[in-house]
C-alpha cells in the first residue's frame, strides 16, 4: 500500500512464542530496540484502547520517551496495532509539529507456516512525506535488527 | 474525565433501535446534522477499521467534508466510537494545524433502562485548550440538538 514501510521475517517458533515476544512487556523489552540502544520502560496492555508506551536509552543522546499510544488490535496469535496518534482509551495525542514528527500506526502480524510463522511489520504513515522521513531515519535498519533480534530471542526459546 | 465534552439523553427505545439509528447511514443522515444542515454525504463501516465519512452542506457557508476518520470500537447494542486522527484502515491522518482545528475521538454509548435506554456522547480532547475550542464551536447546542433528533427519530420508530 502507499505510503507503508514493511518488513518480514520467516522464524522457526510457534505463533504462540512469537505472541508472546509481542505482547509481555518483560519479553518485548529484550529485542524490541536495536542494540546498543536499550528499553528502560514499556508498558503494553494488549487489548483495543490499551496503553503502548515506550522509552528508549539510546546512547551519546540520552533517554527518549514518547507520549504514550494506544492498542487498537490485539488478535492472540494473529495480530497486534498500535498508534501514535491516540493515546490510552483512544484519547486523541496532543499534535506535533517538529520537522522529524509524524503519527504512525505499527501493525505487526503473524501467520503459521510448515515451519513455524512468518513476522510481518508494517508501519503506515499519513503521507509519502511522512514515510519518506521515516525511511530517512532508517526505518529498514532499525526495524530489521530489531526483526532479526524477535526471530533469535523466539528461536531460541522462551 | 478532563478534556472531555459529554452529554446523555433517555430515550423511549430499545437499544436495537438506537443502535440502527447510530450505524446504518441512512438513518444517520437524518439525525446526524443540526437542522438546518443536511448531511450530502455520510460513509460508515461500522467494525473496528472501518471507514467514518461525513459532508454535511451549511447554509450560507456551503459543503463541509472532512478527511474520513476510523471507527475503532462497535460493539452492537453498546458503543461505537471513531476518531477523526486515524483513516480506514487505522492509517494516520495528516495532521492539522489551523487555528480552529484539533484531533477528537467520539464515543457513543447506548445503556438499557427501565425505559428503553440512555444514550451518552462523548467528546475526547488531546488538551483543555482542544476541548475549549470545540466548545466554542457549539459542542453542547450542536451535539445536544442532534441528539434531540435522535430521540425523535427512534422514539417515532423506524
Amino acid at each position: 500500500m502507499p505510503y507503508d514501510l514493511t518488513l518480514s521475517r520467516e522464524i522457526a517458533a510457534s505463533p504462540a512464542t512469537v505472541w508472546r515476544c509481542l505482547t509481555e512487556p518483560e519479553l518485548l523489552k529484550q529485542w524490541f530496540a536495536p542494540r546498543p540502544v536499550t528499553i528502560t520502560k514499556l508498558e503494553l496492555d494488549p487489548t483495543p484502547g490499551g496503553i503502548w508506551l515506550l522509552a528508549m536509552d539510546i546512547p551519546e543522546m540520552g533517554v527518549m520517551e514518547e507520549p504514550a499510544g494506544c492498542v487498537l488490535i490485539a488478535e492472540p496469535e494473529k495480530r497486534i496495532a498500535w498508534t501514535s496518534a491516540l493515546g490510552p482509551g483512544f484519547r486523541p495525542n496532543a499534535v506535533k509539529t517538529g520537522e522529524m514528527d509524524f503519527p504512525l500506526t505499527a501493525i505487526m502480524e503473524i501467520e503459521a507456516t510448515a515451519t513455524g510463522c512468518r513476522y510481518t511489520a508494517t508501519a503506515l504513515h499519513a503521507s509519502e512525506a511522512d514515510m519518506k522521513k521515516h525511511e530517512a531515519m532508517g526505518f529498514h535498519d532499525g526495524w530489521g535488527q530489531v526483526a532479526d533480534q524477535l526471530k533469535e530471542m523466539a528461536e531460541a526459546g522462551l
